[in-house]
C-alpha cells in the first residue's frame, strides 16, 4: 500500500488550501518556528481577555431557537478549513454566545470565576499530552496526582505523619481518585461500599464475580440499600440505579429545620430495616450511610459524627459527599463545621467548585488507601499488577493529567489564600442575607452555612397577611373543633399565597433572565417553617472574589424593582383576593 | 461578619508576597490590562515548543524512585507561592519528567501526536468555563455539542438527511453522549441495554426503580449476560462488574485466526443458554453483544453483520465498540471495514485517539436517539424535564465544553484531511510490516487491519528451528500412535520455544526502554497460529503523522542489536538446548 506518489499529489480546495498530507502535518506538533503558535496564541489571549472584560449582558441576547439553528449544519465539512477561519467562527459564534460564569454579577450556580493561570496550566496539560491510566503515557504527571491526593487526603482525614510519609507515593496504596466530577467520586466511593459489603467468603468468589443477585442469594439478603437525606444530591439516586440497587434502594431521610439529616429518624429508618429482617420480613443490607457537607440546594452540612456512629452500629460504610464543601477544610477555621468528617470511610471533594478549578474534576479519598482495592483491575497491555499504573483502581480509563490544576492552586494560593477566599465569601454570604432579612419585599428561606442562600421575592403586604396567619397559626389555642376549623383555614390560605408566590417567584426568576445584567438560579424547596410546602426560591451562589458587597446590592435593588412590577400588573389582585 | 478591615489587613510571607485577598482577587480573570496574561502566555508557548523540539529520550531518564522523592512533599504549601515560580517548578520537575507521546519514535500505544492547535482550544475551553450539564451555564457550547453529536452519529449510521434536520437540536432526542472516555461510553451503552431489558412492564416499575434483583424476579431470569469476544477491551468487564452483572455474565467468546470474535461459538453459546433455560436450567437475558472495531491489542474489526443478525435473533441489544476504529468512518474509502455498523444500536468512538484530541474524551451514539430515555432523570434546580440542559441524559454530572476540540477539528482538517492522514497510518502500517517480515530476526504476529502490528524477536535460527517443528506438525501424518506420542514432543519443543522467546522479547523490551530512544509496547496474546499459547509481543501503534518509514526503519534496526545482544549473552545456549 507504501507509495510515495500517493501522499504526494495534492489538490486544492477552492478557498485555496492544499489538501495533502504535508499540510496537515504541519498542524501537528511542533512547528519549526514557534513563531505561527505565539502568533495564534498572542489573538487567543487578547479574545479570551476581551471576551471578560466586555460589558453587556450574562447569557447574550440571542433566543435559543436562533442560537439552535446556527449550529443545524447537518453536513461535516469535506474539505480542510483555515485555523484562522475556524478561530473567527468560533470567536463570533460561540465566545460571543457563551455564558458569563465569571462575570461578579452571575452568583446562580457553582461555577464562577476561574484565576486566570488556569488557562496557561490548560495549555501545559495539553501540550504535554499524557494518559494517567498508565505510567508508559503518563511519568511525573503520575506521582504529582499521587501527591495531590495525599495532600487533600491528610486535610480530611489527618491521619498520622507516619502514614502520609509511607503511602504518599506508595504504589499499593491508593488514597483516592481524581475523577471526572461529584458524580463519578460518588459511583466510585458507593460501588466500593457494594463490593465491600458482599466481597468474596467461603466458598462465594464475591458481588464483583457473580453479580448482584447471587450476592443477595449467597448473604441471606433481599434488599441493599443507601441510605441520604432527601436533600442529597441527584447523583445518588442515579448512582444508586447504575450499580443495580435501583432507585426504591435508595431511601431518603426526612431532614431538620436547618435541612440537615434528621439524625433520630436515620436511627429508627436503620433500625426498622433490621427489625424487619429479624421478625421474617424481608433482609435488608445497609450498605452506605451518605452524609452531606454541604447540600447542593441549602449549601448545610449534616451532623456527621452522629452519623458516623449509627454507620458503625450498623455495620454500613459511611460515606461524605463533600463535593461543595469539602475544599473548606483547606483553612482549619472552618474545620468545626465539618466535625466528624476525619471518621468517614470516604469522601467526596469537587475541585472545580471550591477550588476554582475549569469544569470539572471530582476527587475521592478513602480512609485506609486499601478500600480501593475491592475495584482494583489489570490488563495484560497496560495496568499489570506489580506496575505504578494509576488505572488499576478507577472505575475510569483514560484520563487528562487534570492534578495539576489543583496542586499548582494550592501552591499559588497556599492554605493561606485558600483561607481569605473562603473568609471573603462568607463576608459576601452575611451581606445578601442582611440585604434580603432587612428588605421589606424578600424572605429569607434558609440559613446559609456554605454560601448558599435561598430567599424569595415576597411584597411587603404579602409578607404582612403571611405573617399575620402564620403568628395566629403558632400562638392561638386551636384545641377545640369550631378552632380546628379555624387553623385549617389559616393552613389553607397560607398554601395559597405559597403558591400563587410561586408563580410571582418564577416570573421574576424569568424577567431577571430577560433582563440578563445578573443571573441567580432557581428551585423548589419543601420549606420546613412553611410545613415542607414546595417554596419556588432564588438561589444565590456568592464565591466569586471578584463579586462585591455593592453588587449584591444592586442585583437585590433590579431584582425589588423587576419583582414590584410583576406583582402590580399582574399579581397584586390575585393575592388581595386569597 | 462582614467587615471592611478584616480583608484589608494583611501580612507578607517570608518571599515577599502579600497575602490579601485583593492580591488573590488580582489571580482571577480577568487583569485590567491583558499585559500580564501575554507575558506569562508567551513565556508558556515558549516552554512548550522547547519542550517538543527537544533531542533526548523519551521518557526521561530519571528513575522512578528518585521521581517518587520529588513529589513526597506531605504538607501543603501554606502561603501562596508567586505562579512564575510555580511555572518554573512545573518545568523543571513535571515537563522535564514527562513521556514524549508526540515524538515520531513513540509508536507504543493509542497516544500519539496532537495538533498544536488543541492547545488553542484548550485556552478557550478553560476561559469559557461553560459546565454542559445546563444550558444556564453551557448556551452556545450546548448546542455545539449537538451539532458535533449529529455529524458523528450520520457518519456511523447514515439514517437519512431528514431524520437529521429534524433531531440535530432536537431538546427531545438523545443522538448520544459525550463522556469521560471509552470506558464511560460503553458503560453508558450498557446501561442503557440492561435498562432496556428489564423496563417498566405492567405493576413493574422497571429496574431502574427496583434494582437488579427485583427485575430478575418478574421478569422470571436466573441471570443477564454481556457477550463479548476475549479481545474485548477490559472496560467491558469493568462495565459488567459497575452496572451489577459480575464478571462470570461477561461472557467471552474465542476468536478465529484472525483475532475477530468466532461467528459459529457466539451463535452457539447464545443457543445453549436459550436451551438451558427451556430445558429447566437456569434461565439467561442476554442483555446485548458487543461487536469489537477494532481490538485493542491487534486492531482486528469483528464481523459486525453476523452479529447484528445473532442479536436480533435473540432479542439483545448490539453495542459496538469503536473507540480505537470508528472515527475511519470520516473515510468513505474504509468504510468497507465496518460493514454492518450502520445497524448497531449503539457505537462508542473515542475522540482521543483517532481525532487525535489530547486525553481524554469518549462518546457513544445510539441509533434511534430515544434509547437513552432509558437513563434519563431530573433535578429541581436543573436539569428540568422542559429543559434542553445536556445533563438529562448523562451517567455523569459536571462536564466540560470538549466538545469544541472534535468539532474544531473537523473543521480544520474536513473529512479529506481525516482521510489523508488515515491513508498515510496505513502506509505506516505497511511498512513496518514489511520491515519486520522480510527480516530474518523478526516474527509478524497478527495480521494489522487498523495501524495496530504485533511482532516479535525471534532469531534466524530460532525462527529456523521453529518453522521446522510447525511444519512438521502440519504436515505430517499422525495417525498411529506411535506419530502422535512424536507430535506431542514436536508441540512440547513449540511451547519450550515460546515460553523463552517469551522472556527474551520480555528482557528486549526493557532493554528498549531503558535505551530510551523509541518506544513500542508490549503485551501477552494468545496466538492462534501457535495453539492460543500466550505469546509475549511487541506492539506498535503507527498514528503519528509525524513518524516516517525511515524512523520505522531505524526502530526495527535498534531493536534488532539489541535484541541480538541479549540473545547471545543471555538466551543463545537456552534455545540449542531445547
Amino acid at each position: 500500500m507504501y507509495s510515495n506518489q500517493k501522499h504526494h499529489k495534492q489538490h486544492i480546495t477552492k478557498d485555496g488550501i492544499p489538501v495533502d498530507i504535508e499540510q496537515i502535518r504541519k498542524l501537528f506538533i511542533m512547528p519549526e518556528s514557534p513563531d505561527k503558535f505565539h502568533e495564534f496564541g498572542n489573538e487567543l489571549l487578547d479574545m479570551i481577555h476581551k471576551f471578560f472584560t466586555e460589558k453587556g449582558g450574562i447569557h447574550s441576547s440571542i433566543l435559543l431557537p436562533e442560537l439552535a439553528k446556527i449550529f443545524s449544519n447537518i453536513d461535516i465539512p469535506e474539505n480542510p478549513h483555515r485555523l484562522k477561519d475556524v478561530l473567527y467562527e468560533i470567536k463570533t459564534k460561540i465566545i460571543a454566545h457563551s455564558v458569563k460564569v465569571g462575570n461578579p454579577y452571575y452568583i446562580g450556580h457553582m461555577t464562577s470565576a476561574i484565576p486566570y493561570f488556569m488557562i496557561l496550566l490548560e495549555m501545559i496539560i495539553a501540550a504535554l499530552n499524557q494518559n494517567q491510566v498508565k505510567i508508559e503515557s503518563a511519568k511525573a504527571s503520575t506521582f504529582v496526582e499521587k501527591e495531590l491526593l495525599a495532600w487533600m487526603h491528610r486535610i480530611i482525614f489527618r491521619r498520622s505523619t507516619k502514614f502520609y510519609k509511607a503511602n504518599i507515593q506508595n504504589k499499593d496504596i491508593a488514597l483516592g481518585n481524581l475523577t471526572l466530577d461529584g458524580t463519578m467520586a460518588n459511583l466510585t466511593a458507593l460501588l466500593t461500599a457494594r463490593n465491600l459489603a458482599f466481597g468474596p467468603h467461603g466458598r462465594f468468589p464475591g458481588i464483583r464475580e457473580a453479580g448482584i443477585a447471587e450476592a443477595y442469594k449467597y448473604y441471606g439478603v433481599d434488599r441493599a440499600v443507601i441510605l441520604v437525606s432527601k436533600r442529597g444530591h441527584y447523583s445518588i439516586d442515579k448512582v444508586g440505579r447504575t450499580i443495580g440497587l435501583g432507585n426504591q434502594n435508595v431511601i431518603k431521610i426526612p431532614v431538620d429545620s436547618k435541612n440537615k439529616i434528621d439524625i433520630i429518624k436515620l436511627e429508627k429508618t436503620c433500625r426498622e430495616l433490621e427489625e424487619t429482617g429479624l421478625n421474617g420480613g424481608p433482609k435488608t443490607k445497609i450498605i452506605a450511610i451518605v452524609g452531606i457537607a454541604g447540600t447542593t440546594e441549602t449549601g448545610n452540612i449534616d451532623n456527621l459524627k452522629e452519623i458516623r456512629k449509627i454507620a458503625t452500629q450498623y455495620n454500613a460504610f459511611f460515606h461524605v459527599d463533600a463535593a461543595w464543601g469539602g475544599s473548606l477544610l483547606l483553612s482549619d477555621e472552618y474545620r468545626y463545621l465539618f466535625s466528624g468528617i476525619e471518621k468517614a470511610d470516604s469522601v467526596t471533594v469537587d475541585a472545580h467548585k471550591l477550588m476554582y478549578a475549569p469544569p470539572s474534576l471530582g476527587m475521592v479519598f478513602f480512609r485506609n488507601g486499601t478500600e480501593l482495592r475491592a475495584l482494583q483491575h489489570y490488563s495484560n497491555y497496560i495496568i499489570r499488577p506489580d506496575s505504578v499504573d494509576l488505572g488499576r483502581f478507577s472505575v475510569e480509563g483514560s484520563r487528562p493529567f487534570a492534578a495539576l490544576k489543583p496542586w499548582a492552586t494550592l501552591k499559588i494560593f497556599g492554605k493561606e489564600g485558600f483561607k481569605l477566599i473562603f473568609d471573603y465569601a462568607f463576608e459576601l454570604t452575611s451581606v445578601l442575607r442582611g440585604l434580603v432579612e432587612m428588605h421589606c419585599n424578600f424572605e429569607a428561606m434558609n440559613q446559609p452555612e456554605l454560601f448558599i442562600f435561598n430567599y424569595r421575592f415576597v411584597p411587603k403586604y404579602v409578607q404582612e397577611q403571611l405573617n399575620k396567619l402564620m403568628s395566629r397559626i403558632q400562638n392561638e389555642d386551636f384545641k377545640d373543633d369550631r378552632n380546628q376549623f379555624i387553623k385549617m383555614e389559616y393552613l389553607n390560605r397560607v398554601e395559597k399565597i405559597n403558591l400563587l408566590l410561586n408563580d410571582l417567584n418564577t416570573e421574576l426568576h424569568k424577567a431577571i433572565r430577560e433582563e440578563d445584567d445578573s443571573f441567580v438560579s432557581r428551585t423548589m424547596i419543601d420549606a420546613p417553617q412553611y410545613f415542607y410546602q414546595d417554596c419556588v426560591v432564588l438561589r444565590a451562589i456568592t464565591i466569586n472574589p471578584l463579586t462585591t458587597p455593592e453588587i449584591l446590592k444592586e442585583i437585590i435593588e433590579q431584582q425589588n424593582k423587576l419583582g414590584l412590577k410583576i406583582y402590580k400588573n399582574y399579581f397584586q389582585s390575585r393575592f388581595e383576593k386569597i
